[in-house]
């Protein structure tokens, strides 16, 4: 029988060296049963035509994220206090197809949390509201729903019957949780 | 006839008093023959279960979204280079039910210069790789295709026909060109 296949979605696409991410993580995933589909595998070939280029790739990963079984994503912070914006479009655009989606992040804390000292670090100004919330220096609030993420990501992949690991309590700084993740995407995957 | 419904996604829902963003971005649609679909007019109860809210929440933003005809996202930067990624979210799980998206931005500086900026402001580590391409101290490439945001979101509006309307050269700073983007969008719906 084939292996369910699994979109690898996160800004691992952005490291140094891409093929060796994606190899590890498609030795993860064939541990589980499952088969990795990286977002260079469609191969798209590079075009001088930078906005040719740019299409090409979002039409490919488009194409794989339809095709595939399922959807893990990389939800680690990137550049701010949420994930890579790339991979949070991916994560609603499965979640419309109805896909599972199980997230990983390396954040031990959650979403307002990281917001706040996100907010701290970079203008200084938190003000409390007379409701009780707290908003950033233009006047939007904290969300502050328990969430990892912002609640329409949570709550998606919730709702597609996924979930998204966070680290122990204890784990190292920085590990990141995704043999687990890809163990429970392969569990949800077998149950379908 | 009625009128096409749009969905207004965006950070505006974080704003001190949401409804007045809402009643005045309706206000825009109507006078381009749009009725606006607001994240709240789901008129969701709050509940003491966090978690439980927040689901609902979710739930009834993407029954908006699976009803519109098409969506309307406010994509200027929130605490960082990107979108909200809530917004985020929804423009991928819009353009994934094939519903033209229409954004906009107060930014006037491309995805790649926002990146760069911010990383220098945070940390001020940026790397030249020998291919010419630029990473963070995290070792993450800073995307550069001209897009205005990454290119899954550029490249997924075109894609669904729709397209990102920036400040005109010019523009006074923090003006965001919203009626500019309704307009557009009134006119896909209309040929549609």
């Amino acid at each position: 029988m084939a292996h369910p296949q699994v979109y690898l979605a996160g800004p691992d696409v952005f490291e140094r060296d891409p093929q060796a991410a994606a190899e590890r993580l498609k030795r993860l995933c064939a541990d589980q049963g499952l088969e990795g589909l990286f977002p260079l595998d469609a191969g798209v070939e590079p075009d001088p035509d930078l906005s040719l280029f740019a299409a090409r790739i979002s039409e490919a990963n488009e194409n794989l994220i339809r095709r595939c079984d399922g959807v893990l994503a990389n939800l680690s912070p990137f550049r701010g206090p949420s994930a890579d914006p790339g991979t949070v479009y991916e994560v609603g655009f499965a979640r419309a197809l109805g896909k599972p989606v199980v997230g990983y992040t390396e954040a031990t804390a959650l979403y307002a949390e990281r917001s706040l000292r996100w907010i701290e670090r970079i203008d200084g100004k938190i003000r409390r509201r007379p409701s009780g919330s707290v908003e950033d220096a233009q006047g939007y609030e904290v969300e502050n729903f328990g969430c990892v993420e912002n609640l329409m990501i949570d709550c998606g992949i919730a709702a597609s019957g996924g979930m998204i690991i966070r680290p122990k309590d204890g784990a190292e700084p920085g590990a990141i949780p995704v043999e687990l993740a890809i163990e429970t995407l392969a569990r949800i995957l077998r149950r379908a």
